[in-house]
């Protein structure tokens, strides 16, 4: 294992993250708030004796990297700017447990969005922002963000290619990635105009300056802290929508931005991820729509908080509109078959199970019920007209297999805690798909603050497992990775 | 489709019910239930009457058989010969709704043990005998049963093949299944032997003679139809013991009996299988046990109650000594993880995910993460040693892939209900696999009863597809298979 690069590399993260505290400590500092900004400065002046302690250790260091090593690097990094990234929230003693403030950061980095706080309204500013703006950076990937503001410096030949596979979430289809790969940068801007648009949009709807930015972190990383103690209900339908619109369009292949920035509209057009991703959406809508009749009082309203929850859930974002727990089940059971199974885009700052694999693992069980049917038959797979890789296809189902005993593994020992099954199982598998809302679905009493040290620590793991696509947290806990 | 000859044997395949009816007539007889006794004779004067218009409308029959026939053939077949198992519950009005006599007998045919009456002591004896050797009839696979007992016409080449793959419950993994072929007749003698020696030590612990008829019938399918209101809670620890040990032995592959008795002893013990439905089975009774501390008087009835509960599950019974509503969440947890992705051994009477099928997706994922860590390597998956057919593992992820998109669509259906989440998740996930025990695991007052006959004909068909290992439903349900 090449300790001395991961070590390198992790010590270069910790300090890109504390520039990126330099705003959250300004929000501090504009309002005053003496105690948070003194907890920012102490945990940068921290990151600053780690990286030199890390550069001291780790000097000569052999640039190969190795696909696992790179795994391990990414799964490493992430835990590592976990543990400095809570450190504001606990050193202020906003959060005066170390493992909430751990969960609460991870959710955030994870995109996840499941919250701790009863009372978000009572965070002071600073901590709010830095909150919501850990979405931001969790959303298109860290340390491929990270990579791309510092770059030069120890890139051998694998080493991007294998940080980025690693954190790169949903599976690769092969189809227009290569392209991308060219420039790291592309996306990026990308996301960085689609954020600044939302923005505007939120600001013309009169939102606070700081809300809006808060909400607009929360939307374009799809993570779904609500800056509200009731998420989005309070909201005015105008910023409800534009969130709705906003939430889906950040769920989408961001490939498909940068193709139509070129030109190729028809090629994002016949996209069958994309055609797959808005067809869910509107039956989903739908069913809910007619699920709800009754419960708003007109159809318009209806309409739009069962597309803004749809939305919300499906791409991963996790704001809500309503309490929940009041719909009737089978609206309830509809988002969480999306939560299970269905999810955003590959290569959108959206979690979930991917609507790629769901294509992936659906084309598959087509070809082998043919092959029950006609054994001598032979067929490959093909999205958007192109052969898959056989690969790509096993690593997909090996996906699923991984969530599955994930999943089961996880609601065991959570379980250990007395909560109900249903709570226990949509809080598992929100953590892992990153999607955010959790006991309150299925229990109107019950929230992720119930849950022990122990099952906070065990949905940490899930969040970040489901984060980096499994794999590679998987790789960095086997025993074999460190073996030898 | 070859109708004519799915036809012929579906005829072929109704006669034998109705000569199974027989001893359920006398039990009538004997009880002088006379209602009943007319049901059963009406039914069987149907089946006759059916049987010769079937005859004579599938005259001149070809009998080649495609894999696909052989599969729609044993998926209509299943249907067939419920719904007309299920007639003499409905004629005599002890069960007077047609749905839910369906039901029942689906559940009795499939082994699953779902009940929808609240109070069985008040079934008349015959249709209680009818309800249980249902179970017994269900657990080795009714076609080959039948197969058996009537050989000689019409069997061309791949006919009996193409039959016992698709009803076959859980995947091959070839290792001593050929063996088997030679003599389909090898497993109902150790089906019958093993029953009569189960009938026997009931018998000793002076349970009357058509109780432990009805628990051998229900412990040898692995089905668990309960004969008392209580389930077996009110047996003697005795009978409760004799039945955990004998639902072990149900749920294990019956070729390692056979090869004990040419004396291969250490092949058995060695089998990876074996030693996964062992392992699981100790170690979730310790975690159980312990987790039951103070619920029972001495250490012995804790251990009796957990053994009794795991076992009932993982072999896919569905038996209980207790009101499982009052364990803990985590043992309650612990079965609902045995049912979802353990069960039994492929083989077996048993039902569940099935161990083999755990064993192969846990050594592809190791496989599949192996490759992401060195991706040069390239490995073949073994089981006891021998190297596992690559069509083998892909339909064990083809099944896993199956059960969870059949699992999320009938949880939306069976939500429209309104039940809570966890019971509904419960009761689709008892249903594929066969086990038993529903809602009630997760709420006290909610039972299969509560459900409509929409998602009751949706948890039938959900045990039917269990049953027969979800493809041969599957192939009967899609499109492609009725085109052309």
């Amino acid at each position: 294992m090449n300790y001395k690069m991961i070590g390198r590399f992790a010590a270069k993260i910790l300090l890109i993250e504390a520039l990126f505290m330099i705003p959250a400590a300004l929000v501090s500092l504009i309002y005053s708030e003496w105690k948070v900004l003194q907890s920012f400065l102490a945990v940068m002046a921290l990151i600053g004796i780690s990286y030199g302690l890390i550069r001291l250790l780790c000097r000569k260091a052999n640039p190969n990297f190795t696909s696992r090593e790179g795994m391990v690097c990414v799964g490493m990094t992430w835990i590592v700017m976990s543990l400095y990234g809570c450190l504001p929230f606990w050193f202020s003693r906003e959060i005066p447990s170390f493992i909430d403030a751990f969960f609460e950061i991870v959710s955030g980095f994870t995109t996840t969005g499941a919250s701790l706080l009863s009372d978000v309204e009572s965070l002071s500013r600073g901590l709010l922002y830095w909150r919501s703006f850990s979405h931001w950076l969790g959303g298109m990937g860290v340390l491929v963000l990270m990579l791309a503001l510092a770059p030069g410096t120890n890139q051998g030949a694998g080493y991007t290619i294998h940080l980025l596979k690693a954190e790169s979430p949903g599976p690769e289809t092969g189809k227009l990635v290569p392209k991308m790969r060219q420039s790291a940068a592309i996306p990026y801007i990308i996301y960085i105009a689609l954020t600044l648009v939302n923005l505007v949009f939120l600001l013309a709807g009169k939102m606070p300056l700081l809300d809006a930015l808060c909400t607009a972190f929360g939307t374009a990383g799809t993570g779904g802290f609500g800056i509200y103690n009731d998420s989005m209900a309070g909201c005015s339908p105008y910023i409800q929508n534009v969130t709705t619109v906003f939430m889906l369009l950040f769920g989408i292949n961001f490939t498909c931005y940068y193709l139509i920035l070129i030109r190729q509209v028809k090629s994002v057009l016949k996209d069958e991820e994309l055609r797959l991703y808005l067809a869910v959406t509107l039956v989903a809508t739908a069913l809910i729509a007619l699920n709800l009749y009754g419960r708003f009082d007109t159809l318009g309203e209806t309409v739009r908080h069962a597309a803004f929850q749809v939305v919300s859930i499906n791409s991963s974002a996790g704001f809500t509109t309503d309490d929940l727990y009041q719909w009737p089940e089978f609206s309830r059971a509809v988002l969480v078959v999306l939560m299970m199974v269905v999810g955003a885009c590959a290569g959108s700052t959206g979690g979930g199970f991917k609507c790629s694999r769901l294509l992936l693992i659906i084309k598959s069980l087509r070809r082998s019920v043919n092959q029950l049917r006609n054994p001598r038959q032979v067929q490959a797979i093909r999205i958007n007209g192109r052969v898959v890789d056989e690969k790509v296809v096993h690593t997909a189902s090996a996906y699923l297999i991984a969530y599955i005993l994930l999943l089961a593994g996880s609601l065991l020992i959570v379980s250990l805690d007395n909560l109900s099954f249903g709570a226990n199982f949509v809080s598992v598998v929100s953590c892992i798909n990153n999607i955010g809302p959790g006991p309150e679905l299925v229990e109107s009493t019950q929230r992720f603050a119930d849950y022990s040290i122990l099952s906070k620590l065990i949905l940490s793991f899930d969040m970040l497992a489901g984060r980096l696509g499994l794999f590679p947290i998987l790789v960095l806990f086997s025993r074999s990775t460190w073996k030898r």
